[in-house]
């Protein structure tokens, strides 16, 4: 084997585990979407067989978040990548920190879930939630398809999204307040829904994080803490 | 110069590089350490000037997980660390991550405090909240001085107070419900206190965290989502 051989050979091997990394990434991303749907559900419905189901898989997002980890950091000290490589590398690292925690919230809005339906809770009041976790089930999906299709756009189109998950989170908190006051006796159960909103909303953040990763995938360019995302809106 | 003595200098620079990040890391935590004492204060004493002094701040925490970042990705694009040159520099990855987030809660808790004392509520509630405060204060102490020291041990013992602060954080919370159903009219003082409790809380969290990724720099071992902080208890 001539020397130039063996460099194709190492290059398109490389290229091999950066793919398999990425699809990885989607693979957890589906487990995460799915929780999240599912999470809903039960809450919306008040499952609790559903709501268990979701906290009892948790754990599998945990461990694919282990080993996707421990795939970068084989990557970094066996291919040293740099440039963009090496971008996609430290950004999946980012990457899957936020969909662990993700599932991490999905969990906790499947034990509010489970907690309502112990309570025989009405679900009148989480009717509200419904426009909330559309569009947080809508930021987390496309994030994911910002890294799948490495769109820079797309990732930014959504990451704006959160201002409006912010507002919808904060109208339902409101909303909820003034709910505990005229009826005290069920505070209890008031509370357990704004953990649950909260929750929701904190997952539209982890999506938000996720697009940012991908434009400094794609572009090179550090988003984080910046006001681009509410800039030059078209 | 001889080919050893350009590889020593290149040694000697590479170690003052990574001696250099684990300094930013820890003027990082001190000022994050200064925020939750600050933010603390503005809550417990009630005072809006200090308050807003802790939010405005926030930026300068994330400013330095931005420069610290830069710097991480500089090492392993030029230097190529392995073995545990390498997990330093995944370990400061996450580590800052969490102390930028410790610094939004913080931010979080003043808000909360600003909040309160445009309300004219009385402090009454919060003396309870001095002992989860004071646990989560010792735990991101002794968690950045595990990393100062590289110290897994300490870095254990401390992960495990986390346990006492959920425990104290759900106390709080269960009083604070009581409270709103004894006294409806005050609710959204009582929800203040709770998102400021459970901003505290949050930040035991991310100590623990930080705990987790000086035992992942020092031992090898990646303990995220296993229970061996609970165990071997002695």
């Amino acid at each position: 084997m001539k020397q130039s051989d063996v460099a194709t050979h190492i290059s398109q091997q490389f290229n091999e585990e950066l793919e398999e990394i990425r699809h990885s990434v989607l693979s957890m991303g589906g487990l995460v979407e799915q929780q999240l749907a599912d999470a809903v559900t039960a809450l919306l419905s008040l499952n609790p067989e559903l709501a268990e189901l979701v906290i009892e898989k948790d754990t599998r997002i945990n461990e694919l978040e282990l080993k996707i980890d421990e795939e970068c950091t084989r990557i970094l000290a066996l291919r040293q990548p740099t440039a963009s490589d090496l971008r996609l590398v430290i950004g999946v690292f980012r990457i899957i920190t936020d969909l662990e925690r993700m599932g991490d919230e999905a969990a906790k809005v499947a034990r509010m879930g489970l907690d309502l339906s112990l309570m025989n809770a009405s679900n009148k009041t989480y009717l509200e939630m419904e426009n909330l976790t559309s569009h947080v089930i809508q930021m987390v999906n496309q994030s994911l398809d910002s890294f799948a299709r490495m769109d820079a756009e797309t990732a930014l189109q959504t990451a704006r999204i959160d201002k409006r998950v912010d507002r919808e989170y904060e109208a339902i908190t409101r909303q909820l307040i003034t709910l505990m006051m005229e009826d005290p006796r069920n505070v209890r159960h008031f509370i357990d829904v704004i953990w649950a909103a909260r929750a929701i909303e904190r997952i539209g953040d982890h999506a938000r994080n996720i697009c940012e990763q991908v434009i400094y995938i794609v572009r090179g360019t550090d988003i984080r803490h910046s006001d681009i995302i509410y800039r030059d809106r078209s």
